[in-house]
């Protein structure tokens, strides 16, 4: 941690920051300079709130050095994470395919989208039975009866679990059918919802805030890690931006970013972030170019029908082009399908 | 909703769309131009879906023309309402006054805020028992214990309490002490939330997501609303944008936009918006001057010493100040200190 | 400067750093830490490029602790400067009115306009003759003819005039007509223009550009004083964001802020910011209260004809209630309404 | 064109449009809705200003059906062009590598990069004389006797010339020179230069505004267009965001999104967009796996010695990596290195 000093600051100011600095058992080091004086703290600054000791007499601004995050940076393990959901893994070696519809309606409508979903590379099956909706008028899930629809689904296609849960309340329900909970962008700072899936047992997807930093997401999966849960993905789905002609703009820089600071592996969802069909296969080919560990798509055998968000699922015809991109682009990043490794 | 077709639609496409849109009961008004064809439709839209409208072929845009809430808009409650916390109103007539600290830290802390947030002219005071704080590692608040010494502060100084409630699991504990519960911008989109405080019976102040537009702010009142509690009071607080030298953008414009487009009282946040001190009476005397129905803001005995957000707070210097602009401004627009009123 | 050396860093790597700091002329003062090694500069580090810095093996980030500009920074020049206008002073004495149509598009049009500005308090007179318009089939203002009707309409009224000048090559024409230059916020960064109103001897308006940081919007301000014109009046306008319900987002904190980094006035322009009539009156009064210098202000006397932003010019029965904010807002914030000083 | 009318427009109100509208020659339909009506604009709308049509009493909203661009839109020209530089093909066909320091500083500085970018499989050179800069402290690129150095280089490595250009006033100058002119993204809305490098007679690479919508962005090309100069590359450079880790956001999905709009070769430039050396080559993966037709990187000799950006320049061990890339990526999505076709 830096404090630099404002250029009104009296030594009076400066003694009194040393003071507190110190009786927290960290080392000041002041160097003076022409127009301002810089104080560099040394030790274990957790115990310092960066915020007040800005709010004291003299100061100018305070600047953190190093991440506020612990469990799930890069710093204290160097190796990138494999997570595995039911057997499937997530991770440097591999990119994974999830894929499914949006939200879960009927059973023969998931059933074909799995299937649809299988035949294009995935090996994980997303699919939604609780859905957070801007709208209160809009469909919400069919809830335990989509999880249900869901596990029937697994049990034919051998295809594990991917499914969203909105409320702290109905992590246990859903981690008793789902492979991995996942956490959406509306609920990644509902750290409620964080805690209770870090004591879930179960590996958890991570979706980034619309608005969310890279250190803001970084910092809510700590909060999962805190529980003792490390089995984490981080999702990149897109951020708010002044642009209107996507849904959202994917933030493919993250990627790369995010894989540096955090062991944690870290996947794109190009299907939410442009929010249209025909942007679903460029972006997954960027996402996978840039080094992402996996992508979750949308599909649906009948997107126009769909009672959530069917302009962007891909249909039949698109998935043989996205299996083809499954099976060219990785390697050319040493990466294997996922597909590859458990077909 | 007006559903522009794509240059490329065929005729077929376009009997596709007016079969599915009557068959909704909605009538299709069909114009056909040089290079668009646009269809209007008119009726009863809510039973339409626009985006899986727009991904039918032949589709190129769909345009929603009516708001898609109901109970908050103004279109069919054209007088602005006053919500009553404890007595007191907030509403067109007032501009009223909530102060107390970010975090309840001692009895000691509260009461000393308590006195100068009164001593200003506040009518009601605010305070947090949960906190939902960024990094785990930071003071989460004093939970049950907070709400205890809430209750005898207003025991004491007879100012009803403001306090946030962060998970839907302590509503109703929260609700046993509070007479107005918050929902803070890190859950203005946690649809469980809302809808338990819809339910709560007792007034609610919703703060704007830092990532809303003013559409989904008025989305997750129409939530709250919808579970038969239209005793809401939004509360603009700032937005995210890519300035930086203020924590977010306060959003003036969003006060006179969101009082045209819902009846519900609109107040402003100025402490979390600029996160600095010597923003707090800027912004306050804008956000009163633009309109708004009241202002929300930390004050702390010894903002030094604060576990949360203590180099925004007030201090005893800046209340006498705060008193004056309380005092003159309101009147310029035809409105009242609440203090004023009650006083 | 602070450096702050990475994780990775070596002894060599702090070496070289040492080294090149020092042979600037620069000290280095170095703090080894558990985590990192910082190293504090102090000295005169404007020939240090901090990109290059951060450039150089080792080290993990570079932090300015000194702002970039100079001749406008407040650090030198305590006090804040006021700008006068063909003797109209602009300043933290006054709150001066700057009214006008956005687009002078006839003799008749330009007086009718300039009287109606006048009568509710302006002392500077608006209007373009050169119009940066997004669209090239968009109206591009009436040029030299333009600035003609201006000079009469100057003549007539005793308004001195304030108008845009979009191109290095008109700066001389339009400064022998002018009275003041207005560098509008698609310009903010045209170095050359901004180089070319500094040398040409009337005092400028600069628009913050919509995507500028406050920071930025200061240097822009640099590269003029740098032409030996500190004759600057700063004017923020709304930045881009993702809100869609008005044109822009009106970023009042930036008033504020400038004025405690700048000694140069600072006004506001409510018309563009929102975009919307109904919007003007409003951020007027919240821009005055805030603590800006004047505020600018498209009128109209037919805005359904307008040749450009009609749907933002206040009308007849505006201005009354203008001039009344005028009157009654100042004194509050111990300024004077310029009209007052000079009528 | 869809005018909406307001929930209090009187029949009068809806007469008014109606005349205004048939009098500029454009047929008017009406929908009377249950909440609202509609009024759908068949015609030649160019001559209708949509912001003047807003401000006329009644009307809710305006909203356009067609793209307000011409000449550059894929619309009126389905097939994607090629734009051809000193012979050198950008287009749907391949993808170009254009590359060089980002400032000419010394001939053997710009000679040393252009053989690195050579190396690399570049085919055009870019390299900078005239530098905007934030700071009127910084480099500002040597002019003139930069350009004589490209030309130099050109001489010597048979590279064409890509530069930029800043100001009106010196396009002539430039383009005696290049064999492309660039327009930064500092200049996307700086419409005399843009009609400027339009007249000049060389290919234009135009950049998108940092804070542009891909809408103004393709406007700007419009400029260049109407002055009879359709040899046009659009290039996406990052747009600004609230996160901070990288110095603006590479919006990846505009080159699809442009691609579908414009029938203009997209590029991407992965150097300026994120800053930072470590994300160059995962960018530009996920630029070319996009689909963008090519991309324009900084190289220099010596980095950490250079005068402008040099931490985001590749230096010699990444280009055999960038090299590899530029082999295996094209051919998947049926596209061809342009230097394979002109080596």
């Amino acid at each position: 941690m830096v404090i630099v000093m404002g250029p009104e600051a009296t030594g009076e100011d400066l003694a009194s920051i040393v003071t507190v600095v110190q009786s927290a058992g960290v080392e000041a080091f002041v160097s003076k300079g022409v127009q301002r004086t810089i104080v560099g703290l040394v030790g274990d600054v957790t115990q310092l709130d960066a915020a007040a000791l800005r709010g004291m007499r003299g100061v100018g601004d305070v600047m953190r050095v190093s991440a506020p995050y612990k469990l799930v940076s890069r710093d204290n393990h160097p190796d990138r994470s494999t997570v595995r959901v039911g057997g499937v893994p997530i991770g440097p070696a591999t990119v994974t395919l999830i894929a499914g519809p949006c939200a879960v309606e009927t059973p023969q409508q998931t059933l074909e989208a799995a299937l649809m979903a299988k035949a294009a590379g995935a090996t994980l099956l997303r699919g939604g039975a609780f859905k957070p909706r801007t709208s209160p008028y809009a469909f919400q899930g069919l809830g335990e009866e989509g999880l249900r629809i869901l596990a029937d689904v697994r049990e034919e296609t051998g295809l594990p679990i991917v499914t969203e849960v909105v409320d702290a309340q109905d992590v246990e329900l859903v981690a008793s059918y789902a492979d991995m909970l996942q956490v959406g962008t509306r609920n990644a700072q509902n750290f409620a919802l964080l805690q209770a899936v870090g004591a879930a047992g179960k590996p958890v997807m991570l979706k980034r805030g619309m608005n969310a930093t890279i250190e803001e997401w970084l910092m809510a999966a700590e909060y999962i890690a805190q529980r003792g849960n490390l089995d984490i993905v981080l999702c990149e789905r897109g951020i708010r931006t002044f642009e209107t002609a996507t849904r959202n703009t994917l933030d493919v820089s993250a990627v790369p970013v995010a894989q540096r600071l955090s062991h944690l592996p870290v996947i794109v969802d190009p299907s939410h972030s442009g929010g249209r069909r025909d942007l679903v296969l460029p972006l997954t080919r960027a996402a996978i170019a840039v080094g992402a560990d996996g992508v979750i798509i949308d599909v649906h055998p009948q997107p126009e029908l769909a009672l959530c968000d069917g302009p962007q699922a891909l249909v039949d015809g698109d998935l043989e082009e996205l299996a083809g991109v499954l099976r060219e682009l990785p390697p050319l990043l040493g990466k294997a399908a996922a597909a590859t490794l458990t077909g």
